[in-house]
């Protein structure tokens, strides 16, 4: 048994996160939404093949040395079935193919005992997903792409087992309108042919569609961690709820922590700093003196130095926060924060902060507005009220008219 | 023996406290001020008169299980006079009349020996109030109502000893020109027929008349509290001075308290929160790390979560403060600051902050200048600088002019 | 053998620090240059002659008592020259010339075997000094002033021990085209007929020829301090490094300091203070909730009551900094900070904050860019955004264009 995991696209709607890395690489609860996967399938496979495309050195520089993986790119042809063929050459035997950016919690063992299989999610809004009708004995028998009237609420998860012969199937598929061979159009034609079995999910399940997804597959993860503590306490450090420390992190005098909270390798916290349940300090990160992290995932190398706030955010690599950056996280309306995700203004949830690509650079007394992205290498100068989401590569700064008296 | 407490002003110099309650409820060192007032009268006498008319629902709603509390409500005449009148056919013998909105020192006793009686005070600055004249055995000969060039320097400190009589002259007083019957034209008459006895006071006393005095009150009361620490104390907390801290409050790691102070039950103060002398958090109040808070008023459900300052200030209920909200309360030319009292610019004291209505909620990073009164339910936008007061029901915002460059 | 110092000169490199105070009494590492200086020859010496002008009561009120100490007041010429000379008839044999501004760590007793002697430090740049030209035997041969293609990268080092016949080869020194009579002038006759021994530095020198280079100066002095605490620690203060407490400062509670560092009587840190390495607190300065102070020296009497960050920076005294003053030390493309210097823009180094004169006071949320001046007695209105320097005696403000809307 093999597993194949479609780690190819853009993750366009997940910007400015995705500018230096794939979405599967964006890391959750303190690791790569990949590794999440990979860990679930492991242990069930001889070979994982890895379809990489779109920054694939991230990927093939994090997972080189995994015994069993295996990288293959995806040729000119898009496409989740292109995908899956792409293997076609490597996988000898029936095999897995799961999504590379969703987080879930069900065990796939249950799969196994199925020549074809896809699992299904239950949700309350099927219109916005690939929608998958079964008949009485749950076997696939109709699938809907975001149907205006769906005829059920179940949804594809993105987690198939197949036979070999599905590959003689996808190979003659011919490409959809928008020039993508589609795993999908392959399980119509199968659906036609043989029996595939609808699973469905019982626990946690997100496609991390969204950058607001992120934190709450994020907070999932978090509820499950247990205190483990290697990393140097210093005096007067208060520490509650589970809490990981890693090995070479420092927590420094007069700091408080309440858990569930990553504080990874390399990472300096305080002294007198403030770290808030649901937060990632990935490695080498910094959070000074009286700052404050709360529900966020701060990327490696990023530093928080003084009296800064950061809520509900998610801050990229190599970032710098000058003295007194302060992000707001909810609306005066208490209504869902907007978000512009692919051109669209979209609702979010009640509270979100600040969406930040990497080597961002902020001045000092920095406010950003709720929702707003900021996009990787740009700087927002000193005192700057950000209320719209800033480009990659900008520097944007004001100028504050002042009065000159003698006295 | 009864008393008749006058509690049905609209307080409009002490606008926006007063907009969701009349001044009697404006809490001081922990409870209204008509609370501190009841407790001097309570073990007195049979039956208290709550004379009570604008936002009554208010007094009543706090005081309605008190024993001896009754409430009477003030008709379409108004004036001090038209109030105690309002008791007239529930009083049958002697009786205390009580401005609502005073805090003293001095026991009441010593009025109970006189038929009738009035309490004086000694004031620098009698031409603002009500002045009394007293003959050599302390009778009171002549009123004056804030005389250009008064004949004394003791003012009518709004307590008064009256036998049941004083209703029959009260009913024959004539409205005066503003429409008002005024207690003090009673007493004036009540000098031509009997004697009235001046009663100077000894102790404290304010009639709270601005905002400040509100504050110095405060001080005043907090300055007699004893320590007593019922709610939980988590670890490395620092407290100093007298401080009560009720059941129910929580005082979390690292903060530091100096009193006096007192911290009402569901209060949450920190971690690494700094609350200095002569503050007082009301119930279910939270303030948050690196927030401090140093002589002012928190009236109930307020929320000031993080890296904020809040000094010399009433803040009202309800309110939420975003992050890196900081008041001022001291001018750079150290004069007293001024504060705006029914149109007019008044100088207040030398360090006076924000004077805030209900349900106004700040954004990020605002200042506010000294002084400055904010209306109830407002919302102030994020990094505004508040120089002027802010009607109630206003959204104040502002736009960075921001320069885009690309890097 | 006595000392001659030279403490005249404007110190016009230096503004603001230098506006109410001579050079050499700019505090580092907690007390002025010159007694640094002083400390260095009183062992040596019989008498020390400082020859003041500029600003000479500061120096004298501060040096008064010490039993070897003389005044002398340079006359109406100029020059470090006509300086030396205004102790001819003090000074009966040898003695040695200091100039009053250096900070140097090399013993000056070498000096003492020589009749005539200079003392030498090799630089990289000797370009922007006097350079020496030295012999095989290390006798002074020739000076250049700030030669374009000097022949040596030997520069003088302000310290000098004649014979007492150098006097009358000053005696007859013309002033230079700018007035002054120079003491170089008087070395060039001298190297024509005597030998002057040129001797090398070894340790650290430093001219503080420009801001930095007091914090440059102060860090090395600082790294020679061993802890000594002889104020009041309060509970839960962590102290980490080599610190200096002195008697009658207070350290408050859960506060954290990392030496090197000193605080001056009087000084009053936290609580939940942050003090971190190369920073001196002078004399009853007060850093109080929240504030951290890195890389600098706050001279007396100054307040940092709250939410303040000040950085590598020189704050004079007697200012007061508004709650959540913030100053900014390094530029987004982390190039060398520009500073004005006598009108022309300078680099200085990577990581500098503001340099502040005395008696300023900012407002609330203040930000100061890197290298910006500030003026003596300036006041910088609330929510600023400084990114120039601020003349002398200067009322700066901002008001924000509010939009108002009803809700």
């Amino acid at each position: 048994m093999d597993a194949i995991i479609l780690c190819a696209g853009k993750g366009e709607r997940l910007r400015p996160l995705t500018e230096n890395r794939p979405k599967p690489m964006i890391p959750i609860a303190g690791k790569p939404i990949l590794e999440n996967i990979i860990e679930k399938v492991e242990d069930l496979v001889d070979n994982i093949y890895l379809v990489v495309k779109y920054k694939k050195e991230v990927i093939i520089e994090y997972f080189k040395n995994h015994p069993k993986v295996k990288f293959l790119e995806q040729g000119e042809i898009d496409g989740t079935g292109y995908a899956v063929l792409t293997a076609k050459d490597y996988v000898e035997e029936d095999f897995l193919v799961l999504n590379g950016d969703i987080i879930f919690e069900d065990d796939l063992e249950k799969f196994l005992k199925y020549k074809n299989a896809m699992a299904l999610k239950e949700v309350k809004n099927p219109e916005n997903f690939g929608v998958v009708v079964l008949d009485d004995e749950n076997n696939v028998i109709e699938l809907q792409e975001k149907p205006k009237n769906p005829k059920s609420n179940l949804i594809n998860a993105g987690i198939y087992k197949f036979e070999n012969e599905v590959f003689e199937i996808l190979k003659d598929i011919k490409p959809s309108e928008r020039g993508e061979v589609e795993l999908t159009d392959a399980i119509k034609e199968l659906t036609r042919e043989k029996k595939i079995k609808g699973i469905k999910l019982n626990g946690y399940w997100n496609d991390i569609g969204r950058p607001w997804d992120i934190l709450d597959a994020n907070k999932y993860l978090l509820e499950k961690i247990k205190t483990n503590i290697k990393g140097k306490i210093e005096e007067n450090v208060v520490i509650k709820g589970e809490v990981v420390i890693e090995e070479g992190a420092i927590i420094k005098a007069n700091s408080v922590i309440e858990g569930p909270a990553i504080v990874k390798k390399g990472a300096i916290v305080g002294p007198l700093a403030y770290i808030r349940p649901n937060t990632v300090l990935m490695e080498n990160t910094f959070v000074g003196n009286s700052s404050e992290i709360k529900g966020s995932i701060i990327m490696k190398n990023t530093k928080i130095p003084h009296l800064s706030y950061v809520g509900d955010s998610i801050i990229g690599e190599n970032c710098n926060f000058g003295c007194n950056t302060i992000t707001a996280n909810l609306r005066f309306d208490d209504k869902p924060v907007k978000v512009n995700i692919k051109g669209k203004r979209i609702e979010s949830v009640r509270k979100l902060g600040v969406i930040m690509g990497d080597n961002v650079k902020t001045g000092i007394q920095v406010s950003f507005m709720p929702g707003v992205k900021v996009g990787s290498n740009s700087w927002i100068g000193a005192s700057c009220l950000i209320d719209r989401d800033i480009e990659k590569n900008t520097f944007v700064y004001k100028k504050d008219e002042l009065v000159f008296k003698k006295l």
